[in-house]
């Protein structure tokens, strides 16, 4: 149908004919002498018709081009010669086509929107097909194939094995809520979409694979935060015979290789941080080292104030008073500091105490006056405060104060231009086998309950529950978790102890996870793995904030395609063959 | 954890110190002298534990020795022997590791089964990583690793582009039924698992993409015939600015390319044949070439004739008399005829005539009597038929005789060992457009709605709708629809005159397809593709008839996974979250 692609017409094609095939990108008629940019994947490449051209049926050629349209499908046929006026912009731009064939494939029809730049984003999801046209969706996507076809091969050539595992599985309610299938063939049962293949890929472990992997679609029918997806996309993999650094050193090599050749970045070797540390330091378990703040704790220093914020909480099992400086931050108004409040409350902070540097090194805070003569100027001085600087500090119980001291970093980092250019990326390890959960009053997992403790021994794991620490970890890179995984229970006896601490009786473990428990039985090996998240991966890497820009067909946070119309009212009838019925509003 | 895979200790090992992990696969205990086959996926290796060996903690390396089970996790240390008696059936046969130290990981209980060889497929589904574990379905299992794989890897640099398309979809009832997920967000709405991404690749190359690929998922709630499963995988592929003929030889080119790369097969290139000429010479329109028998069409010979059942039909519009010669086939019983009488039935025969020739000539036929002198015996030259020969018989209207003798002609080629050892690949090409549903009294898509027709022009094919062919294609391999596509409608005003032609109204085609007709609007380029069964070329690949051998969790018949139990029940709490009840039987 073509000889080339539009965006690859150069010239060492001069004096040759082609047939090009694309869009029309624009149309110009000058008087007559029309032109046509003519677009395919490849790029865009100039066409002209010239009505002056005395070849024969060039009267059909000048007619066919002034009556196209933005986004017609064309066929040019025609000779490459030098442009007059090269346009440096575009790679073609020395060389243009003078057409002696216009052939019409389809006429558009006008469109809805030109170009998704001034359009709102409902309109370019309805319209999908026109916004993925554009060279910006065209190199987002292109990137995120890149991006899979590099860690496939990576792996590949690493000896771990492709395997799919089923998308129509048991529901096994566990952390975010299951899509169910009712299962036309057994009234009354139903299938459930797969949160992520964690067990399958476990079991995978136990029925002989050695080194898995898969690109797998994962489903979780949770309120949709601004950058969640009802289907996400997943790479899962699993080794057999396997401790932590096996996995980690292999994907860290993986990551590395990647980002090498997909977006010619050199990661370098990741440090390694414990949960603890990256709490202390930076508030946070996906701390985004590009930021150079971090938290200090100053119990030692605040505990004779007589703040009784500070001191109800200094040097209190459990609680925290930490400060974090921002370089410059006394530029800030009362407005701005109250903001940085307002921001922190949202993750849980009931105040926001701070203090500003003048230049000439005068203070002003709210909080100066609760400490004894010099003692607030000792505290400053700790935590390298200077003129010009302002300090914000948190109290509270430890994990609190650390979430929202480490939003406040996060919003200082970036409003004050701290975050560095480039990448930044780390091991997070050693975190809690189990947190808390105070309204439940029982504990939960902190990655999931399959995750082995650090402890191999069921009764240590029993009588130190509220301190263990799992074999997990998490890869972060600039602030995002873009990976997470654990070395993974084994012995069936651990996991039985894991779900009672869990509060998982045996009949529950049993109707949800026997299968699980059985295979532990008959000779599992140790074995771990990793999830990455691809849309994230593939969004940093295409330099873009939200994954709808490297997912072909989103949905939105109101989890529709506004392209097809989904979800949509089907007929009684094809709910009768499953035998279900909407429930009606009582 | 290991310094080496047991599969893969050679002789270049003699005299080093190792260490393996894997499942002890024998244990034997000759008087103290211990033997271990411990096997992991790359094979096995012979350990052993000697009572005489004077090294320090012998004795616990014997008692460990003594004690291993079938299927314990092993972790072993020891020095690499050449073996007294070597093994020659297995790749580490020449050597032995002598054990120094014998770590149990996980003590397995006595197994369900052994091998998959003496257990039922019930219990090889439900203790699915038992039956994996086998060298068998590892075997099994790598070949579709690797097909996947070398599949990938020749679309990658042919330039297609790996794009995931959505499982959480829009109904859209054609053909098969849809699985449907309710959407918790909107009450009485309900998503649907595609039952291919179809529409979305036809619409990603309206988005400006050139070359496509996924490796997909499908579903479909369909009656699980034998060898059908409710999600399956495949290959989908679509190119814009195409004819039939690009897609035919880029994807002729690639299966040539993994049959080389994975299977050590050389295809050649593919014979190709009109729909027409597969159904007149095989009755099949995906004729096994390994089986070289053919039907022959015998009306002109059978039309004077007294057989009634020949005269209704011979030279009569729609309808068709052919015959099957079986060479050798005069060794059949009249119990065996009627099994093929029996087998025919199935396909829709009210009969099956038939003609023995002895040996020495002699003819045996119910249907003799019916012709003239000479007539008949010119009817079994006509096909060919000779001494010891049967000819089967089959009139009725075209295409239930073409089918029935196509199911003989397979029962017969199976029976008497004519199916060729190899590889018979080949095209089918101009499939009809339309099929006429007696039963529903409308015409129903060959293919799908979407496939384009021959006639570029919307009158001509409403003209001549029943004899219209469109721009389908197949791929068949050894009897088997590999894979399938078509050249793709690209104009709005054709894709309604089709949905049209198949009685699907402007209304009901726009609430079900709007999106697809409006995208045709906007500058839809010409397209067509294919989609190929990843799981049926696995099978053929790896030798079993049963697309489950290559399926790491597949389902049962009756549409279960034995392994996990699902489907299963959910609490009702669950269901009224996504605002459906079980409906209760009337």
């Amino acid at each position: 149908m073509r000889t080339h692609y539009c965006g690859l017409v150069d010239e060492a094609l001069i004096g040759q004919t082609v047939t090009l095939c694309g869009w029309a990108d624009v149309a110009r008629d000058l008087g007559g002498l029309c032109f046509i940019d003519l677009r395919d994947h490849e790029g865009i490449v100039q066409v002209v018709a010239e009505p002056e051209a005395a070849t024969e049926g060039n009267a059909e050629v000048i007619a066919a081009a002034a009556a196209v349209g933005y986004e017609d499908c064309l066929r040019v046929t025609g000779e490459v010669r030098r442009r007059e006026a090269p346009n440096a912009k575009i790679p073609t731009g020395q060389v243009e086509v003078v057409a002696r064939r216009i052939e019409v494939l389809n006429k558009a029809e006008p469109l809805p929107f030109h170009s998704h730049e001034n359009a709102g984003e409902d309109v370019r999801l309805k319209y999908r097909y026109l916004d993925l046209r554009t060279p910006e969706m065209q190199r987002r996507m292109r990137v995120r194939t890149k991006l899979v076809r590099a860690l496939r091969r990576w792996l590949d050539e690493a000896g771990f094995q492709d395997i799919e595992t089923p998308i129509l599985t048991k529901a096994t309610p566990e952390g975010a809520r299951d899509f169910l299938v009712p299962a036309r063939m057994h009234p009354g049962e139903f299938y459930a979409l797969p949160q992520s293949p964690q067990l399958f890929k476990q079991i995978l472990m136990m029925a002989g694979f050695d080194r898995y992997y898969q690109i797998a679609r994962c489903f979780r029918d949770e309120a949709l935060r601004a950058d969640r997806q009802l289907e996400f996309t997943q790479l899962d993999i699993e080794c057999a015979w396997v401790g932590e650094r096996d996995v980690q050193d292999a994907t860290e090599a993986m990551i590395r290789a990647v980002f090498r050749e997909v977006a010619d970045v050199e990661l370098g070797a990741f440090p390694r941080m414990t949960y603890a540390e990256a709490m202390r330091r930076y508030g946070s378990d996906k701390p985004d080292l590009r930021i150079p703040l971090e938290l200090v704790d100053v119990d030692a220093l605040v505990k004779d104030s007589e703040f009784k914020v500070f001191t109800d909480w200094a040097g209190v099992d459990g609680g925290r008073v930490c400060a974090l400086r921002v370089p410059g931050g006394a530029s800030l108004s009362r407005k701005q500091i109250d903001e940085y409040a307002a921001h922190a409350a949202k993750y849980g902070a009931k105040g926001l105490a701070w203090a500003k540097l003048a230049e000439n090194g005068d203070v002003s805070s709210p909080i100066a006056k609760f400490f004894a003569d010099g003692a607030f100027a000792a505290l400053l001085a700790h935590v390298g405060a200077g003129g010009g600087d302002l300090v914000f500090f948190g109290a509270g119980n430890y994990a609190t104060v650390s979430d929202f001291m480490g939003a406040v970093r996060l919003k200082a980092g970036r409003e004050f231009g701290l975050v560095a250019e480039g990448w930044a990326p780390l091991w997070v390890t050693d975190f809690p086998m189990f947190e808390w959960d105070e309204e439940a009053g029982r504990y939960v997992a902190l990655h999931h309950p399959f995750t082995a403790p650090a402890v191999d021994d069921e009764a240590a794991l029993r009588a130190n529950a509220r301190s263990a620490v799992s074999r997990g970890y998490d890869m972060v890179l600039n602030g995002n978790e873009i990976g997470g995984g654990s070395i993974r229970i084994h012995r069936s006896s651990m996991q039985s102890a894991v779900f009672e601490l869990l509060g998982i009786g045996a009949d529950e473990a049993q109707a949800k996870f026997g299968f699980l428990l059985d295979a532990l039985k008959y000779g599992a090996p140790p074995h771990g793995g990793i999830a990455f998240g691809v849309d994230r991966i593939a969004a940093l890497m295409a330099g873009t904030d939200s994954i709808r820009d490297v997912i072909a067909f989103p949905k939105t946070t109101t989890a529709q395609c506004l392209m097809t119309g989904a979800p949509s009212t089907v007929p009684e009838s094809q709910l009768a063959e499953v035998h279900v019925q909407v429930r009606r509003k009582q």
